[in-house]
């Protein structure tokens, strides 16, 4: 069985445990801390980065866009439609989002929450700086009127299917509910679309996880929150 | 005729435009200030980023991830190996060290330099903030000591043969050395294997590009720099 070195509230190690559980590829899972820069994982990644996804006999796929690349060629089934659209104008919405999300989401919103309130902790026992993440919390409002407006004409995020991009943007938001940091409430359009998406079986997974003294937030695995 | 609106010194434009060039696809060039989040930039793009790839016809490819895809599934030869190499090690070789070079030297270097020496001064007038320039040149200083590492080893990055990773750092330090920013002296293995790169004739183009106002820092056109 593959194994996938990962952080649990790692949205880019979410983001491929969500592929690889929609395309029903069971995975070991190994927890790694990439910030405590272990020297077994830098011999793998000099980046310290996850996810690495490691395959029987094969050498490790290290970092996100080769995983999603590796996972797509190896693990796309045949017989059904894949996450990467394959018309030239769904592919290139769904590309568009994928950047916006593992780019721009996470450059704004995600890696601060995810630095203030895990990475600091662990690290040195800090607290997070609560001006960072006044500033984080603001952009995600401005992100999610962006997704609302978006899920107001649309199924999924790039169009009618689902889609690589919304398991992307369900990777962040999952982080970041965990940490009980998405407003719900003024959301209402992302928040159908996420339900939605929750409700998947390949989501299960990530519903269970849990971090040692950081229970989730209230309503983190309710299907009906 | 295909337009691809880009900035001229933004990397992921210049990896895109490397791209086109060695696939021999003529574009028209149309240049953007991301940063003036021109009404018309944002109709296409809320994003506000470059490159954006405008075929005849088509709807527009967003973001370098998509437009990237785009050049591949629409350009790429059929003849010769394109720059996504296909078997799984080479490819996830390839993914990784795109990463590396669109993630983590662009996170840890180039958009801070480019944010401080051309978007500041564009924007308002400014000038750049020498804290940070310092610490994205100690950054570009533990980055050149991976490269050259690689390079010591390996012909191309990612192995034997030229990737699109290779024209990803090779965009970024094209970027860098437009202001003056790479010191080629302390990085002998880098400095072949750009010299290697830079003569190719896909990098004719970039290599004629000035902006108003900054000229190049001496020995950006060089081919014996």
């Amino acid at each position: 069985m593959p194994r996938l070195l990962i952080h649990r509230l790692d949205p880019a190690s979410r983001l491929v445990r969500l592929m690889l559980a929609e395309y029903g590829v069971p995975v070991t899972l190994e927890d790694i801390k990439p910030w405590t820069r272990d020297p077994a994982l830098l011999e793998i990644n000099p980046a310290a980065s996850v996810p690495i996804l490691v395959d029987e006999g094969g050498l490790p796929v290290v970092g996100v866009l080769a995983v999603l690349s590796a996972i797509e060629s190896r693990y796309a089934p045949d017989t059904v439609a894949g996450l990467i659209p394959e018309s030239p104008e769904a592919n290139a919405e769904t590309w568009r989002l994928l950047d916006w999300v593992l780019l721009k989401l996470n450059d704004e919103v995600t890696r601060y929450v995810i630095e203030e309130k895990i990475v600091k902790r662990d690290r040195r026992g800090g607290v997070p700086d609560p001006s960072v993440l006044r500033i984080a919390k603001a952009n995600l409002v401005e992100h999610m009127h962006y997704f609302n407006w978006l899920f107001a004409t649309r199924h999924w995020i790039a169009g009618d299917t689902m889609t690589l991009a919304d398991f992307a943007l369900a990777a962040h938001l999952s982080s970041l509910d965990y940490l009980g940091d998405v407003l719900w409430e003024t959301s209402q359009e992302t928040r159908d679309w996420y339900a939605r998406i929750k409700s998947r079986p390949a989501f299960r997974t990530l519903l269970s996880d849990r971090i040692a003294g950081m229970p989730a937030a209230k309503g983190y695995a309710d299907l009906d929150f």
